[in-house]
Formats: structure tokens, C-alpha cells, sequence
């Protein structure tokens, strides 16, 4: 069955605004502002985002203003704090079922490969893809290398193998970290082949940087931007969307 | 589906009696009038508790006694000794049917974040989460952080990211422990969105310390406490709960 | 439902004869004579126990002669040899069903709480009491404390540990060794509630200091005992058994 | 319900051929004759066994071969190589109901007693033993201690634990190394009941010595054999085997 | 149930091109142009391989050009990256089911005997070829000896031991690395006895060394070979392609 990604792409492109911070790297990231779902609901709303990424609880207790919004969801369906110290596992905590209920648009699963739990992971989004693939749902894989066997290895090398591990297990779109090297990440998208590449934000840098950094990702062949901490963290969330909009469907 | 809080909250506030202890501690904790589960319900019920939580052997053998003071069962669902000292693990060990067929009105179950077990425990919550929801009863994540990952870790910082995990993962209320620091409830409070922060009682303090923390927890925003040794230790566990509940619902 | 005991107490009291020492401590325990099952068997109706304990292999092998002995059978679900030297773990090796089938009248299983495994034997048994409460068969849980962390506790609060961690998890009766501290189990019991307490025989002592013991855990509020060596390998079983019997039943 | 042994013994005796080495020790056992499952086969069928004990993949590769042999076939459920040197785990790899599909009139299990996965060996084991005696199959268990802990430890105690266990876990034939002590195999032999005991052959040795050994065994109250090196891998196969036979049946 | 080899073999001989060295070496085996998918399909449609190796994901995504290229397609099932250095686990990422649906004409999996996870995937290829030959699919074995274990120990033997592993777990072929020692692999193929022998290419060598290795394969009685990085790392893969085919086919 084809996958129609068209819920979740305009002209191709994709312009994500990711909040599962609360859950990955704990409240630590908000302010009495942001902390506040409603608040990014509304973000996403006006900044015109063609995806809006959260976890189970905050779409199940926020469906009414996210469906209002009319935003497409997507939901994440594992999550892990960051707490523990050792090899990285992030279970899943949503199914795809639920997540329909729900009323989402694709759904999204992160493996971090080389971890000792690689394989769980990698088994756990199987079963995601077929259930997905089998209901038409797309799938989106957030790949990040990550464990004690990944420290020191070359993140160029990393990033196009992350592209590529998502190419060969099935996933519609792969959302990967960018090691800021323009050359490489051509090459993770090239690696990709039919996979579309979305690349995330990261944590907070200077706007105009951020902006350059956008442009770039958008000429390498990537198919767009999640986006998450560069713009609730701006003091003009609105402002900012509009122009990294404005770069990716240029 | 819209979860019904109103059998286990009143006017919104939660005054629950938790009687977990003999599972949790060992029976170290009583004495030979409250090792008595007849003498906790009979508490429960002159106390005018909105919510009595134990295991399921108790709610079983005493089921009774419990129908019979009407005050709405919580049930909560894993447990474990105190005994191992390795990385904390609390597996499910009562059903969600089996819950209702018992008579609950809401179940409870302990996620430890930072352990190693912490992706089963967020698995087997989500599990139940599930269940709960699709027949319409609240679920109540008791989430502390706690192994050796967590050791050292900012006892604030910790209380707000527990009362966020809870909102990201689906829980109705979250139960976390107090780190006596009023800004930091706030904090946590509103890190918690929509999901109801209830706060537990701890190890048996001095009678007016321990009416005035509840005074602090109840101005934070939290929307009630879930006390044991504090009431059950005192000498006069029909008095304090009058106290208690009074600030609680004032 | 309110599961029914008296198929396997009489007036309220315990007095069983237990046989799976074969494999919990291997052919050590036996001689030419008790290492034949039909000899135990011959025992346990001459003494007129109102229990007989043994595994699936015994159970199965041996059921002509068990049913015709008419003494109730309680299937001893799960067992391990004693070679392994890591922490403990004693798998399910009957199901309720099988028991059911093979005639027992109750069903056992073995927790070590301590144990690094405590969370897994927690959780199997949760699911054959379930299994056997739906099917009105009791459960008797033999609770021990045991593994690297429990050395050097002390025995008695142990005991009592076990004993109310067996009311809390829904067992009917719990089998536990006695510290011989007589306050030590009046405790016990009474941090047991509802759920009967057994005490076991253990290894064979001086007759006259047995008879003493069982009168000393009769008196402590005790239902009764599940002995084994002290019975079959004492040079009269028949006689010991009397006596016991009759201390048991005053 | 019965289990009937009569396909598989006969006069209550066992005598059979074992070719499952080619997985346990690799073809390092085999030369370019008896590499061949044909030859194998033959010998089986000129030899008279009662018994040839294969896995799957020999009995359906070679399926028309060994029902044309008309030996009864012992299917082997589990295997593992003796490439890893951690703690034995030998998973089973056929099923009780493919077994039948293939002509099996019997099937076999390994449990390493006293290995750290001795709980999930005898889990699995009780899983076969349920589904085959649902079937009227009968189970053989191989019980070999082995493992870290049970280094050093007297073998003539072990080999008795190991008949035990065969009993109290519902085995009909257990089959067991022999210690080269006749005391230790006929206490042994009585400490498995109404379990069956067969004696394996182990690595080749001189061919008097063997017959001798088999004179024992029978003397013992053994129920027969399971040979194979000494077997194939001697000169003569099919004169070995007569030899063999007359001792067992005599 | 017989297995129907004629899709994959031709006159009973191999000539497969696999390609899924993305996922388990990364892109860092691929140029701008085998990077491609599409490209790899057509140089197995001009080359005339009876089988092209790939993923889930691949099978997925090309599926139009692999169907059109009339390359029958085998489906590798499991799958890992080469990041996490700890013992050898592949996990299986596609079923059998959806094997066929993508028009898959085998499947393949890969076992690493000696690993710490043998046992783990010597069970899942037991689910795999019970399902497979079910449905009347051919199974091929990827069987390589890996793990700390088996570090030092000789090639030539664990070569062999690869091979019969296979046969006695029910592959119908089994895929080897050759330890260019002939008279090894000839004593391999004889272990597998009817269980057929591919051996596979490996990292890209000089081209007539590479050929006077294919001679040799042929000539140990081997049923072919799987070829990869030798073909499409050639400057020119169709020309090398035939000079294969002739060898295989003479």
C-alpha cells in the first residue's frame, strides 16, 4: 500500500513544531509561558505548522484545542525521561490505534541506534510500521546514534547512517540531529533514498543563525524542519515562524 | 473519552487515606491497632476520606468492610518490597478488571523514573492507562525518581519533571512527594497542565508542622493530599483527619 | 468472591505433610524407604493430614494412589533445584488448570521477597491467584525472604514482612519458617489479617524440641503446619505424626 | 491421562541412537561417512533401535528416509552449539504438534540444572510436558548439571538430583550421563520413581569397556540406552549395535 | 511439507546480489550512484541474478521496480547496525506474512552462533521456518559465527559448523563467509548434507582473484553464491556480473 504523506506535507515540505521536551528533558526547558500546552497549541496555530508533535497525554487531555487548531497531529508514541544514566531504551507508551483515536496524522517512534537496546527498539518500531502501514498512517523515525559504543565516532558518518537504517526499515520520514556540516547531510539525505529527511532544531541558538542554518538544510535536499526550543524559547514565537515558513516553502 | 473525576474528588480537592505501607515498608510501620485493616477503614469512614488506597489482597479480604463505609476505593495496582537493593522495579499486580470487580473508583501505580526499570514501568502504566480510560475510570501515577542514576539530582528540579512526565504519559492525577520548598510545588503545579497534583504525607511529623505543610501544598495549586502515617500514627487519627480535611476543603 | 478453605482446614486448622524436597534440595533429604512417594503417600493417610504437598511430576505419576489415599492434594506450583548460587527465581512449572485437573484441592507457589527476581515470582503469582479465586481454588503463597539482600536483616521482622505481604498480594494462607521467637510470630500473624498463617516444619531436630515447637506456634494464633522431615525422617512417622496431629487439633 | 511408552520401549527396555551432535559439538564429531543422516538411518534400521533421536531439521530433510527405516523417530525439541561459554540456555526450536507432523513418537528436551536459565529451561520444559501429555506423547528429559555453580560438586549427588527432577517435573524417561559408579546409578535409578531412566552413551571409549558399561547400566535398573559416538564412530557400526541389543534385552 | 526451490535456484544453482550492506555496515559502502536502489535493481535485472537481497524498507519503498524487474526478490527479515560493539543480537523487522505480500519469493535471517543471543535467534528463526515452509517459502540462514566466544577459534571448523547448524535447524539454504581454505569448504558443504550451500562475497577484493574464487565455490560442491560490494563497488557491474553468471552456470 502506498503511503499518502499529503496530511503531513505541503508541496512536499514539512514545517513540525516539536513539544515532547517536557517528557525528554523534563520541564527544565519551559517558562510560566510555554509550560503551558495551550500555549504551543496556539503557536502552532498561528505560525501555520503542518505538524504538531506531542505525546499521548498532552493529545489526549489538549484534543479539544489541538483539534480546534486544526493543526495536524502527530504523535510520538515513546518517550523516556532523562534521568537514567545508562544505555539509552524509550518504550512505547501510545498505540497506533490510540493515536488514531485521537485523531493524529502520522505517528513517531525514536531509535537510538548503537544502544545496547538497539534491536528492542528497532523490533518495537517494526511493529509500529506494520500496524501503521496496514491503516495508511505514516511513519516518521526519529534516529539519533546514541550509547557508550557510539561516543567518539565521526557524526557526519553517524547522520547519513541514521537516514539510511530508516531507509531500510521502512519508516516515510526520518527526523535526524544535523552536525552542522552542509556536505554531510547531502549525502545522509542521498542515503535516504525514497525516505524523506526532516531535521530538528536543537536547543536554543542565536535567531539569525538559526535562520542560516534552516536555509541550509532546506538546499541540501532535506524535505523540511522540526522545530521545537528556537521558537517557544524566542520571545516571538510568532514572528519566528514566519520566517523559517517563509525559508522552507520558498 | 472525558475521564469522570467527581466520585474521587469533591468541589475538585482529594483527602485520600493511603494504607500501602505494609507492602511497601513491612508491617514496621504499625502497631497492634493500625496493623488492622478493619481499624484504616473505620478511620476512612469517621475521617470522611474522598478516597482509601490499598492493594488488592486487602481490598479482597476487607472488601466488606470497605463496601460497607462507603468511602471510594482507589486501588493501587503494583507494589514491591523494600527489601532488594538493586535499581527499583514495581510490577502490576492486580488487573484493572479485577479493580473494578473489587469496587474501585480509580487505581493507582508507582512509576520509579530514573531507574533502570523506568521503560517498564512506563510501558505497564501505559498499559493500564488504556484500560482504565476505554472503561472510564481515573488513573492516579504515584512517580518518584529514584535508583542511582538520580542520586545528587536537584530534589526540585525532580518534583517538577515527575509532574510533567505524568501529564505527558496520560495520568488523571499525579501523587509525588514534597520537597518542602512552596516555590517548587508551584513550579511543579503548573508543570503538571491539566493532570491534578495530589501530594503524599511521608513519615509521621509533629502534628502542627505537618497541618502546616498541608496548608502550603493546598495554596500551591494542588488539588489534595494522600496521607497515612500522619494520620494512622497520631493518637487521635479521628482529630487530625477533621483538621486536615478542613484546610484541605476550606 | 469468598473462596472456601475447608477442604484443606479442618476446624480452621493446617496439618500438612509437604514432599517437595526432592526437588528443592535434590534425593539428599531421602533414604531407601521416603524416597518412594507411595511411602509418603502411605504417611500422610495413616497420620490423617488434611494436606498433601507435592509437585506436577508426583502429582500426575503417583494420582491413582494419592486420590485413593483421599488426603487433599495441594499442588506446589512453581520449584527450582538448589545448585544455582545467584539470587533466587522459582518458575510456575503447573498451571491452576492442571491442578484442577489433577485433583488438587489448593494450589502453592513460592516468593522469595529480596530476591532480585521478587518482581517476577510477585507477578506470577498475581496471575495464578487470579486464575485460582475465579475458579474458588485457595492460594497458599510460601513467602521467604531471601537473597543478597536480605542477609543480615533481622529473622523476625522478616517474618513479619512475609506474612503481610502475603495479606497484601491476596493469598489465603501463607507458609512461612518460624524464627523461634514466639513474640516474633505472634506478630507475624497479626500482620497477616485475614490470611491464615502456616509455619514451616524445616529441617529434622530432636523430637521432644519439634513437639515443643508445634505447641509453641499453635499457641501463637497460628492455623497449623506443613511438616516433612521431621515427619518421614523420624523412625515412626505414624506415631510422630499422632502426636502432632493431636497438638494441632486441641 | 496414561502416557503409553509402548512405541518407544520395548519390553519396558529403551536402546537408542542419538545423532544430535552435529548441533551440540559441530561435525567435528562426524568423518565422511556418518556425516550423512542416510547412513545414520541405516545403521538405526540394521541395528533394531527403538529409538533414532534427531532435530527437526534431520527429520524433515530426511523425512522419507526414517519413515522407510520404520525406527520410531525421538524428536529433539531444543538445541544450542557449544560455541558460547557463558551460562547454558538451550531454547527449544520445534514444537510438540510439528513434532507429531513429522512421525514423532516421542520428544526430548535439555535442562542444565544449576545454570543461571535453569528457571526458563524448566519453564519451557512444562510447557512441552503439558502440550505432549495433552497428546498422549511421551516427554524425555535430558538433565545434565552444569553451569558455574554446580562446579566441584560430588557428580554421583548430581546425578541423582538430575533423576529427581526428571519426577517431580513429569518427565516419563529421563536420560542422564552416567558417573561411572554403580552405587551412585542405582540410587539414581530409584530416586526417579515411576521416571524411567536412560543412560548416555557419551564419547567414544574401547569397545569392551563399553559393553561393559552397558552390562552395568542394565544392572542398575536402568531402562536402556541412548547411544551414538560409540556407535558411528566405531569400525563395525551395525556389530556394535547387536552387541548393544543383547545386553539391553537380555 | 516439501519446499519448492525452483524460484531461487536455477538448473539447482544460486546467483543472488545482496544489498543490505546499508543497514548493516551503513552508506559508507555506497558511491552517488549504488547509494541508489534503483540503480542496484537494474544491474540484477541486466546481471540475471535469481534472487536480489534486501530489507523490509527497500522491498517497501522500490517495490514497483523490484516487481518490474522480474529479479525474484529475497527478503532479508532481521537486521542491525554494525554501532553497538557489545555481543551480536538481530532482531527480526519484517514477518513472514508481509514478506509475502511484497512478493518476496524467500526469506532470510541471520543467526550469529557463539553469540551471547544465539539462543534468542535460533528461536526466532524457529518461528520464522515453521511459519515460512507452512506457506510453502523457501528459508535461507545467514549463519555466522561472532561474539567474544567464539574470538580465536578456528575458521575452517566453525565454517562447517555453520553449515550444519543449518541443516539441523531446517534451513534449505545457508549462507556462509568462505575462510578461503578449499578443502574447508567442501568438508562444509558435506555437513549440510541436503541443506544447500551459498557462499557469500564479502568486502570488495581484485577482480580475477575475485572470479578464481567463484571458480573455487563452484567447485567444492557449493550451490552458488551472494555477491554485493564485489559487483556494484566494479567500475563495471554488468560486465563482471556475466563473467560471474558464466562461472556459476558452467
Amino acid at each position: 500500500m502506498k503511503i499518502d504523506l499529503s496530511k503531513i506535507l505541503t508541496d512536499g515540505k514539512a514545517f513540525y513544531l516539536a513539544y515532547d521536551q517536557g517528557m525528554e528533558h523534563g520541564p527544565i526547558e519551559f517558562n510560566d509561558e510555554n509550560v503551558n500546552p495551550e500555549r504551543i497549541i496556539e503557536i502552532a496555530r498561528k505560525g501555520k505548522y503542518n505538524g504538531l508533535i506531542v505525546g499521548k497525554g498532552i493529545a489526549e487531555k489538549y484534543n479539544d484545542e489541538i483539534v480546534k487548531s486544526k493543526v495536524p497531529l502527530i504523535l510520538k508514541l515513546n518517550g523516556k525521561t532523562n534521568l537514567y544514566d545508562g544505555e539509552p531504551m524509550s518504550e512505547q507508551l501510545c498505540t497506533v490505534e490510540e493515536a488514531l483515536q485521537l485523531g493524529a496524522c502520522a505517528v513517531g517512534y525514536t531509535i537510538y541506534i548503537g544502544s545496547e537496546f538497539e534491536d528492542k527498539m528497532l523490533k518495537e518500531f517494526e511493529n509500529i510500521e506494520r500496524g501503521a502501514h496496514n491503516l495508511g498512517i505514516p511513519v516518521i523515525a526519529w534516529i539519533y546514534p546514541r550509547g557508550k559504543s557510539v561516543d567518539g565516532k565521526p557524526e557526519g558518518k553517524l547522520m547519513a547512517y541514521a537516514t539510511r537504517v530508516a531507509l531500510e526499515i521502512g519508516a516515510d520520514i526520518v527526523k535526524i540531529k544535523y552536525d552542522e556540516i552542509p556536505r554531510d547531510l547531502e549525502w545522509a539525505v542521498k542515503s535516504a533514498g525514497k525516505c524523506k529527511v526532516v531535521v530538528a532544531g536543537g536547543a536554543k541558538i542565536d535567531e539569525s543563525e538559526f535562520l542560516e542554518q534552516i536555509r541550509i538544510v532546506m538546499a541540501s535536499g532535506a524535505s523540511g524542519v522540526a522545530v521545537g526550543r528556537n521558537i517557544w524559547q524566542n520571545e516571538s514565537p510568532e514572528k519566528i515562524s514566519k520566517k523559517i515558513r517563509e525559508i522552507v516553502f520558498s
